[in-house]
């Protein structure tokens, strides 16, 4: 593993956010984007619980199952799919606390072969990478990202990428992550 | 809630075996034959994880962080998905151990809501219900399901039913339950 200029703690947060609940501003953007989605029933799209391995459970009572032992599992896919006009749509986010460049190893490699496999069979796939400190978030779809990590020697993407490659997600108070929007214009040609 | 009459103990068990381990025969098999799909790159579909509330982590380490207090949570979606020949694929599966009827409530309202959505925006959605002591394992399309959940005042769906809505699921060794073989004929027009 490459280190990367600000030190490791970056990158930590990034694992603990999926994982213990520190830094989770973008999954609580995204999961209230998607329930709005979902009540205006434009679209059926849902994190997946975070994999654990359950290795004690308690049986108090038969209704209060309490797990006493666990351990956070590498996810082997991304956090979120489902479904959108028709199409399968699979998409991983990620925050980054760096103001010059987005760390690769934030993306595991089999989340990278995951987005390549749902490419293949014909799902709308993209990443979602906000800059915290920057304060933009960027829709990237997931072949141009494919395409950077198989060809790169660096262990990083720098922010001049995204704005080659990437489209910024519009905010609002209402969908504060309103990808769909995206969508219509790069997947479905509803140019406006 | 009803009582069924093998009384509760099934009930508890369909529920144990989402979460705790026990009776997960059905789970493996399906979980064995996706990752067949994937080795040959035929479909994407993986099972999410077990939703839990965490409440409570131990770091003695950085990277390895302990969960020593969580709970299960009822699941909001079904607990399988993912793409096929370019469509949204969507399914839960449940063990039943009766020999005569499958209780409703091994099914759980938001889920049938859930299968309802996904079915309006385009998906392919079914359940797949094994008989463990009859030894039969059967897809059934989950419009099928979904009507008779709302039609009927009853609070199982007799086997007969099966037998008139459902399609058996071939089993072989290497793909114990090769649903994908139905989706051809139902969905695509493969018919042999």
């Amino acid at each position: 593993m490459v280190n990367y200029p600000n030190g490791k703690k970056n990158s930590y947060h990034a694992l603990a956010s999926s994982a213990g609940g520190r830094g989770m501003a973008l999954e609580k953007d995204i999961n209230e984007t998607n329930s709005r989605y979902l009540e205006e029933d434009l679209a059926v799209i849902h994190k997946k619980p975070t994999p654990v391995t359950i290795v004690k459970v308690d049986y108090p009572s038969r209704e209060h199952a309490k797990i006493t032992e666990a351990y956070f599992k590498l996810p082997s896919t991304t956090d979120y799919n489902g479904i959108y006009r028709g199409r399968y749509v699979d998409f991983e986010a990620k925050e980054c606390t760096l103001k010059t460049s987005f760390p690769l190893k934030s993306i595991h490699a089999h989340q990278i072969r995951h987005l390549d496999a749902v490419l293949r069979h014909g799902a709308i796939a993209f990443v979602i990478v906000r800059f915290t400190h920057l304060g933009i978030t960027w829709f990237v779809p997931a072949e141009d990202m494919i395409r950077y990590v198989n060809e790169t020697t660096r262990s990083s993407i720098p922010v001049a990428w995204f704005e080659e490659h990437g489209v910024k997600i519009p905010f609002n108070y209402v969908k504060p992550v309103d990808y769909l929007k995206i969508l219509d214009r790069l997947y479905f040609e509803d140019r406006q």
